[in-house]
């Protein structure tokens, strides 16, 4: 049977990507027809890596999935979401803790436009306790970063580590 | 763009439907090209109406939306996703309360079948504090039923009301 | 300055009333120009001691506050708080775990009745895991209840459970 | 009957006053004789708004209410209720996740003088998901925010955001 | 060096032991001389496993681990301990949902006697999805049990089902 | 009976120690043989009290326990733990906020090193309400610090507030 094709927005700051942020995307991935993974610039928020550094990466890390592309975006992912023509933001949750905060963006959407919805999928239990902001403190003291983020971040990790002191 | 068809089932009691999974159920059917609204039927947990009886009212209630059909399954939802040939299991959630309850329900289902996905989606602010337990419970002291559920569900549950004295 | 009494009801099963309940009961009544302490009787829950044991030992554990007064009531809070003339239902909060089922009464009160209104106090840390269920549990063992009710409250509790037997 | 004058204190930032904090204030008005809106001026955490520059939109948002005042402290808010004769601080609470948070303050207070109490009033549904900090995340990417702040603070909030550039 | 003896106890239904259950078991063992699991009898709950079937299958599990050993216990666990000469209560948590149940018995358990301490350990997050209570509606169903429970735990759980039939 | 010597190490910043720390490290002081207070010292967050005068403190606040020792470690927890020979972390936690977080860094710490465990032991209720970032907040705006922290930790908060004018 034909169909709309269906578009999933991923926003997140993946700086940088982890093996978490891997998975849920490859899940997704076989949920819709396409996946926009969204790198948010902010410019208030401090990230390691520049925008176009995060993307190459998550580029990397995804380049076996056809129907996953990136993109940046500053300002809010519902202004993106309605020129790109997408019906759906996909957020992934890795605790009780971010819920509120996701409820309340969701919520906060759809004010700003009633057409934008907002999708939950859960982490995956092994990969619950990763974040970036983990990662970051591990490298910064030369923890183990295998089983954290995918092989081709580490030395991305390790340059940018050695280059803040 | 052809694609392939999406259908999602959103699995709950029902007992009975309430505005707050009719403003679920229609958000839902706008994001995949098929929902199934699936009635569990338990041999434990003692219900109102029968799952006959919900089943009906739920169509009633969605009869506006196309795309929409109800079912009735007892046993693991795991079993009716796998033989529906359907993607996704579709979770409104009220609050911060069931998203535990939810998440270990998500991976036990993926442990039982690695395909079978759960998403989220937040229940509307303004009905997020209807269930179907609160609306019983009004009924029962013969409180004001307007705004909680569908209309043709008030005359069915001030019947059952009845019935139990 | 005159100005208009304020009564707050305070409800609850008090199955039986702990130490913690006289802590908040004490506290509302500086706060308000009268207490309505509301035994709820239910047909579904069974209690231990019956609606006019539990208002008998509330009535004696509060006789030293002269604006403390006890009423029992089956049905909706609502429908009382509305005939008694009162202004404001107020509910003692032990811990976070009971937030949401107080949010969504409170929204569902107001829905049935939008001039009710709903405040919170939350219980003194020295009280907090102290619950009538739990005070049931350790009589129920012969363990010590000093500490957990008041003192009136003990041989009611020791005689009921030789009862039980 | 004739009986005490109760007042409240509802303590915040306030920067900027929005809809849900309008909604709270109208209510307690209703419930106390007189309600403080106090305006807490931190040295430490930077405001958009200066602290009389937030007075005077709170001023205007509750202008129809007679018996709210509104009042500027910087310090401890416990310092304040002392001076002002007032009995209890209320707190509205949107999420759970704010509600440890308020919890520790009321017992922090409690602590540092006895006879302050804290009430917690929960915001409406309909305003849950609105924060002063959301609203200027909005404001700064000219998101629309009818709905979200009383008409007044719309063309004050715009003016500021061109003022940051 | 030489040091006291130090035994914890680790209390439970077991209904029955599971793959998370045994994994805590496990970890407690290496960090005290001796662990306790202690399976409570309860009058109230009825169980599936009778508690000597519970013993069998736990003591089967744990048979490689020489400092375990497994007794039945009921009534309050305080007063076990006290009488077993153990010091301190370990409890495995697998959710922010079940935390304040835990500080509430941890609290009660201290004022009930000052010496019984409460720690904590979290569950393996390979594991955190699993309860007794839901492997038994897995089985209920014939749906997969390995890699929720022990192998010898699959057997008695089939056919402890089709008796219930 | 003899047993290998149990160590635990008890992490976090102490700036400065409370009562509520001094509570938590006595009860752990009996339940293991020996109990290190690790003072984390971090490049990034500013603390009052300098590494050395928060371990000074610690030092006067704990010198009846003739088990517990003081140190200072920058960088990863688990690298601390492993050189030591220590065999379990030990965090108290006072709510249920701070769940998750622990939770996280338990589950990275295994990761990182699979022999570390933690464990988790609750505050007392009466002291649940205090933190270090409270008691900073009291003394900056000169509220009572009486029952907040040891009596040794006053004049030196007193102290450093006047200089920071």
């Amino acid at each position: 049977m034909m169909a709309l094709m269906k578009i999933a927005v991923y926003p997140g700051s993946f700086d940088p990507i982890t093996l978490g942020h891997v998975d849920i995307i490859e899940r997704i991935s076989l949920l819709f027809d396409q996946v926009v993974v969204l790198i948010s610039e902010s410019s208030q928020k401090a990230s390691l890596f520049t925008a176009e550094e995060r993307k190459t990466l998550v580029e990397k890390a995804l380049a076996h999935k056809k129907n996953v592309k990136v993109d940046i975006h500053s300002g809010l992912t519902v202004d993106y979401v309605k020129q790109g023509g997408t019906q759906v933001i996909v957020r992934g949750l890795r605790a009780v803790g971010d819920f509120e905060y996701e409820m309340t963006m969701a919520h906060m959407n759809r004010q700003l436009d009633a057409s934008v919805e907002t999708m939950i999928i859960f982490a995956n239990p092994k990969y619950q306790y990763i974040s970036s902001r983990g990662v970051k403190e591990v490298a910064k003291h030369q923890g183990r970063l295998q089983g954290l983020v995918p092989e081709m971040v580490i030395p991305a990790l390790e340059k940018k580590m050695k280059g803040q002191k």
